[in-house]
């Protein structure tokens, strides 16, 4: 059967109440969607996008080669089985590949907002999503799935809208930002603020596609090493030298230098430096007992099936934040909660990559 | 008794042949002492410094109110005691408090090397060390001690001058830089070469120190996280905000950023933007097996007798990396190492801050 990928995007002209107190007033929304609704519509699954991801999680777009963000775990006969299930992933709001973000137009003048873009935060990003999930007349859904940020959108959903879902799944994440993710998000803003090309937020987003920001380039290498881990890195380039570069030139390169400017100066493509500066913000203010006494006061509101997964090797969001997050569940009486810890060398970007280890335990959950 | 701090700078003609094939020449090494030499110099102690350290270990200078980077542990009655030993600490080639480096007059001109500097080793540092201690007819010394690029330093002695030490203690390094540290040195380097106001290596230093250099403050702020663990930073910062500063503010601060803008752009105004490239090129070129078929032949020259010092939670040289040279040691039938791994969440910075982890095992070892 095919994916029978959708692009879409809603226009939303009533205010969106955002957790600063501010508003956002009007937005888009754009999602994509995967297999077919059903007629009681009781097989959706919402997938959660990561930091830099997009709603475009599964298939190729035409003309284009590079696959969906999770292709490998979303589509006929995979793990979230666009057979069975009609899959719905939205762009979130802050970010720049169609929902409503710091580059978007403000009304009236259609000027792009900038800094006069609204902090968002997770629950806003989450809030936004239920918004669109009223519109498309979807009150209910069978799972909500998520790693990294997503992870963290999945929790939200779970605390804030406890029977939206009837199973969740958050990897890769944290119940709250500690201070070590923190700093590698001050590394990248810092560089982008300080870049003279991004013009305190007044830069041209074709010349930044075009010649690139160093900036970012700089700050998305110091993100590379949080999405990646000792061993992998030893694994995937040991000492390695690139091939014609002397090894007593200063700027001869191991292979471990060219991959972080090869994936940093790329990024800078196809990603927004705006975009990079509100999410991050997010990611950090990211705090589950935020509105709560604490923690557990937080987890007594969830309801839905909750797993948790971490990775072994995690360098950014650390196994043990999760394990802490099943710890308090277990504590406040939570009996429909489960946790596993993915015996994985490869560091946080094992989500997206060593998906044999644990597609099926993602397969078993949704059935 | 008094700590009898010296700091001398030695001018050398003779070329100093570098392992690149490169020459230095002339060049100077500048060094602090502390204690007195006895009669047979048989008390020598030899310190080695970090990348950003100096040959200022211990004591205050007049009229300043830092105390030398080790001085908790050098001093009279203190585990390195300059009441018995006689303490030398010299500047790296390559850095920038005295001894030879990028911005030092290159002759006949006496305009800065700038890149003109040729690039050096943790091998031409340890050569250049020996050569100053000929001059001072001191041929064999009691103990070299360093951590992080001052352990990679005891470690080249212990196999390039396997006579000249009785016993080497190297701490908080490795066999090899791997990539992960690298990749840590790359967000530094990067950083600094494409801030505008380092022009190409041709910047004007009193204006660096006067303005600062972004570019170098966003890299020492990367560093500052390899020097930290995660466990540290949750200790020390938490979630902690700014006082002052809106929870949603897009440049409202948690404490960790704060932290982290303070040390960076501190550090630009004491420290050489050139010499923080050509000494990370070093970091990075470290490895104890090259000239050798394999790390264990290199193994085979170390006769003093070595201890080697790894933290647990050291984030930037990983404890199983001085467990990895330990082994091989022992594979090669070396019966006078030693390996400990000091019980520590702190990071790798541990060698300069929980001094009351190791300072006895170091003072049991000189005696």
């Amino acid at each position: 059967m095919s994916l029978n990928l959708k692009t879409h995007t809603e226009h939303f002209t009533n205010p969106l109440y955002l957790e600063s107190g501010r508003i956002l007033e009007p937005y888009d929304i754009t999602y994509e969607t995967y297999g077919e609704l059903n007629d009681d519509k009781s097989n959706v699954i919402v997938i959660c996008h990561a930091l830099t991801g997009s709603h475009h999680c599964a298939g190729i777009y035409e003309n284009e080669n590079k696959a969906g963000w999770w292709d490998g775990l979303i589509g006929s006969g995979k793990a979230i089985d666009t057979d069975k299930y009609f899959v719905i992933c939205t762009n979130v709001i802050g970010s720049c590949f169609g929902s409503s973000g710091p580059m978007s137009p403000k009304v009236p003048h259609h000027e792009p907002y900038r800094y006069k873009f609204p902090v968002v935060t997770i629950k806003d990003m989450v809030k936004a999503q239920r918004i669109l999930f009223d519109r498309l007349d979807i009150h209910r859904v069978h799972a909500i799935i998520g790693g990294s940020m997503g992870g963290m959108q999945a929790l939200q959903f779970a605390i804030h809208y406890p029977n939206f879902a009837t199973k969740i799944i958050s990897m890769a994440a944290t119940h709250a930002t500690q201070p070590w993710a923190i700093a590698f998000n001050k590394v990248a803003q810092e560089s982008i603020l300080k870049d003279p090309d991004f013009k305190q937020g007044y830069y041209d987003p074709e010349v930044i596609k075009e010649q690139g920001l160093s900036g970012m380039a700089v700050g998305r290498m110091a993100g590379h090493i949080s999405f990646l881990s000792h061993e992998s890195m030893r694994k995937k380039f040991g000492r390695e030298y690139k091939r014609d570069d002397g090894l007593y030139e200063l700027f001869g390169k191991f292979q471990v230098e060219s991959y972080l400017e090869y994936n940093g100066y790329n990024f800078t493509k196809w990603f927004d430096p705006l975009a990079y500066l509100y999410i991050t913000k997010a990611i950090n203010l990211f705090d589950l007992s935020r509105g709560f006494d604490s923690l557990s006061e937080a987890m007594t509101k969830v309801t839905a099936e909750l797993h948790l997964i971490s990775f072994r090797n995690d360098q950014l969001f650390k196994n043990f934040e999760m394990k802490e997050l099943s710890d308090t569940l277990t504590e406040v009486g939570n009996k429909n909660h489960h946790y596993i810890d993915v015996d994985s060398d490869y560091g946080h970007d094992a989500f997206l990559v060593e998906l044999d280890k644990f597609q099926d335990y993602v397969s078993d959950v949704l059935k």
